[in-house]
């Protein structure tokens, strides 16, 4: 049995444990692994594969990134192509995508990634090729499964962030926004929100009043409490969703540096009166190495899907929904986004603790 | 409402969590709460009750221990006396303790604990006492939760420290065998040896033939991997339970040094003639600033705690079993211990892996 | 004996550690110590004296910022005072100030800071008050002393923040720039850059053309190395000082967002046509709790403030100058700046290992 | 130019670092790197000799134990040779090495390592060989260097497995006892000692009275602290030398278990009746990523080394004396041993924070 393995999309730590025991399990049966680098470009590109032994993926564990490199440009429903003239050609290259595959005499295809590249396993599941795939992604909004590996890790960088930017605040009596990733889900931001004991947390999942917010922050200073701990996640929004923002989030990957943080910290600094600091953690949430949780699902995650290879239970997701892994349907899982449910014991948990939400 | 708290037992990261959970939530609500100081001696003997305020939980999150104090000797139906003449006596002062409890004007009684504690917690309330009781263990073996707040720092330190000795070992050409808590459940160190990449993992569920692992190790010696790492839990036994280790078992918590660990280093010695040291880990599992995870789950569960005294729902013991916090009943979770499924996926990962088992 | 104890400007991990060692030091002797709050404003203004004891200065070695709280506004010979129209003037109250210590009955002052604060005290010194000064800065600018504490600290903080960038950056293949503070010192930026294997580091004590920055990139591309970490002191220059950067600059603490990073990033970018990203790393660098290295200086700083009160010896800094802890009279070492010497080991070391400074 | 490298005795974090910037600094210079494996067994035994280039050495600066191996078993001068018979003979095996070295045509031997290695190195030296040194122990206690890489990391997880104990340690109630490395040099116990807040540090320069550590035990206890933090290095000695502490020593490696820490807790117990535990953090302390700034020490060791042999200066140890690296006779430096000095200020620190010493 030969086995392929590709990823896509952004880095999540733990990547490489899922690689290690993929490479490890398939070894302990008799079978090969081979890695495309760089999403799907090591075959439909100059990237070429990489045969993978235990030797390979000796020590990988606790490395952040993915040996095998990735890229967000790689899907071959949609292949770049660079024209003469300086222009690009988005063209379909999935009948080639298939063909390469099966010249290389693979039996079946482990795709690690989130969203985007499982939507793309199952269409080339569709196609004929025999898939399994594992939920990847830092900002823990793949539906199917409890928690996707690598979320564990960006929380804990996110909290540790948050504590080290708590005792500088508190000295010199500021405020404080923080601005965590997740896209258009609020797990980073509530998880590390509250393990880092913030004041405020603002998510994509509740539209904030930038008042509440303002009213926490001068409720805090009457108590004697000179300084404010604002969390808010990338994707989150004001009520009525404030034209500014708006335009500034259009922008989207261009300018980063102008997101909702630093609106929220201009707004409170307006209104409040009090010297307001905003930092954006950016891409120390997607790197590092694993923490001890992300290290054993993603070797879990790995020995899951070849054992799901080993069932030819093909189109399946790998998922974590303890005390199992359980098989889910990949398109079952694709198109859709995991949110924050608004009445999860978590969110309450915030609340109680006095942590408000902007609403 | 009148909250009290107790803590029993081992200490486990996240307690301080626990606590601060309990009394900002309590304070949301306008209730106040009560620390009752070293277990039970708050009550029953002159160690007081510390009235806990917003301001005392402040900070607490990330620290460990417990700002309480615990105790194992503070169980009110087999209470401890020391006589005039040296000897001790022991006898049950429930009742005593259900007086003070009533005379003190409490109206609940939230008691964090493992396995010990919560039954005490459940022969309180069969005595009358309001009792809700919420899992505490770094063992991990408390039935009726996925996991108890603690297990995921200790797997971490564990990790942490595999991790640490793995590079020496390497270097050294060496066995390594590193001992971990855990009792009688093999949670700690089956987690943090997968985590860490050990070769061979040691737990009290599956009893071991020292010859498995020694030709474990003759075979990395055969491949050009001049080292092994052995990982062996406390509780671990060998096949048959020879005599030796037995009797080393007996004497417990005396001599905590010559355990499991120092048994499998000198039989392997003995019969491949390889280097070998041992490690005993001990307190350093239960100490430390718990984890993020640790963080969030103490402090939803001291939430959720207060969230079943508001609903009067007593008699029961707060579970994480994700995606939400349950409640089950404290008499559906004393007397029993939860262990390592032997047909779970994690041990069916160890082993593709090409971790031994001992079996 | 009773000893006041002030401290001024930025946060520096390590602060507590030196008023704990204040603290027990005097204890020991016999000695009050006394911690006037926010720099001098507990004097000067309404926030007050706050009587120090081994109970109030426990456990707090390993906490990050000050319990004293700080500010950057308390310069008592530049006193800005709120006039009812809305405006401010400044105005001298050095007088008041000496006359506020001497009618607390205090016998010395240690006045821990930056090269401000350590002027402010050389200057109250001449005016009568007995001062021993503390160094403290992440930024390690201090003449006089080896190192400050929170150096150790920031530069830790820095390359873990870089190593956890560097997976990402690889697996991502992009040209990563980490801006970095130190103000006009390239300490940390150099310390972190060599030790988490950055690529390029420029700092201010050498001012660097771009297209040197630009050919190590594609010299690494050439070498299949598709990915480059640029490490970017915040006060670094290029040649000839650029129009556009100087005037971003000039706008300070307006806009840190705009700073060097990011303009060498958008250089980059523009003449290599590399995907490239930018993060500030800010205030995550003054905060958490100090590293083992700076807990220790600072404890023995403090112990050497004492010491120096107990010999009367003052108007004189502490400097760290191992083997031994020195004492530098203050007007030697206020007014001026530490420089990295371009003819040091580091500098060399950084260029023999192929680290492009920029020149 | 070609240059060896050889590294032996026990491990240091930091290793991996020098070795890089051997290997780095000589590319610069257009030289060829070449490590001998485990010590000299590499050149007189079956080992060989492994070629170095950047790529083997890229990503190990963080990375613990040493990519050559390491061994205690490889003395030239005293050569351990396996008869058929079973028994070993000691032979002088040093004119083999010269012979070796040379016809391998390496032009230098870097040779990192601590006093027995070093010594070795400078026997070599005189036998024609032209030898430059590296410090090398997490000890501490070779002269001629303020410090030795690996001693930062070494102290910095001692300093994080004290704070670990420290709040079960109170919360338990208990006095807990930490024995630590650093063979007959205090300088592991002392550092850490104080940075984690130690109420007791015993080492081997201060013979302890074992009554004043109890009374410390005693004076907390009335002052209602129930716990007490006694750190002892492992060749700590008690006034007079007990016989039987004398006796456990003489062991030495056979039952590192049964070390002074053990005897102390036991003599704590006995003459308090205070619950005590006792730990041995062992191995832990060689192991693991180096801090950054013994990352950064390594890196500058090294590139010192190779401009040490640009220059043609042999027999020289590379020391650091900061503010520069120096460069110090070889057979000025072996067959000694740093010891901390008994009037140094750290010392005083300590005993003005009213940590006993034991005399």
């Amino acid at each position: 049995m030969r086995i392929a393995i590709s990823t896509g999309g952004g880095d999540a730590p733990g990547l490489n444990a899922v690689i290690r025991a993929i490479v490890l399990s398939a070894h302990t049966r008799g079978w090969q692994t081979y890695g495309i680098r760089r999403g799907f470009h090591g075959l439909l590109g100059e990237d070429g594969v990489m045969t993978l032994t235990p030797e390979k993926v000796r020590g990988i564990t606790h490395l952040g990134g993915t040996i095998l490199g990735t890229t967000n440009k790689g899907n071959p429903f949609r292949w770049i192509v660079n024209n003469p003239d300086g222009t690009q050609t988005e063209i379909d290259r999935s009948d080639d995508l298939v063909a390469a595959f099966h010249a290389s005499g693979f039996d079946a295809l482990i795709t690690i990634g989130g969203d985007g590249s499982l939507k793309i396993g199952y269409d080339l599941y569709t196609k004929g090729i025999p898939v399994v795939g594992v939920p990847k992604t830092i900002d823990n909004d793949v539906v199917g499964t409890l928690s996707t590996f690598g979320f564990d890790t960006a929380v804990s960088t996110a909290t540790e962030a948050i504590d080290k930017l708590h005792s500088t605040t508190e000295s010199h009596e500021r405020v404080m926004v923080v601005e965590l990733m997740g896209r258009d889900a609020g797990w980073i931001a509530l998880h590390s929100g509250i393990a880092a004991s913030a004041d405020v947390i603002l998510i994509p999942e509740i539209a904030f009043d930038i008042e509440k917010v303002c009213e926490k922050v001068r409720q805090r200073e009457r108590l004697g409490r000179h300084f404010t701990m604002v969390v808010v996640g990338e994707g989150a929004k004001p009520i009525g969703g404030e034209v500014q923002l708006i335009e500034r989030r259009a922008a989207g990957t261009v300018d980063r540096l102008g997101g909702v943080g630093s609106l929220v910290a201009k707004a409170i600094t307006e209104r409040t009166g009090k010297e307001t600091r905003s930092l954006v953690l950016g891409h120390l949430q997607r790197g590092g190495s694993p923490t001890t949780f992300d290290r054993l699902l993603g070797l879990r995650f790995g020995a899951a899907a070849v054992r799901a290879v080993a069932d030819r239970d093909f189109g399946m997701m790998i998922g974590f929904n303890p005390p199992h892994l359980t098989r889910v349907p990949l398109n079952e899982v694709t198109g859709k986004s995991k949110h924050v449910p608004l009445d999860s014991d978590t969110v309450k948990t915030a609340r109680e603790l006095g942590i408000v939400l902007g609403d």
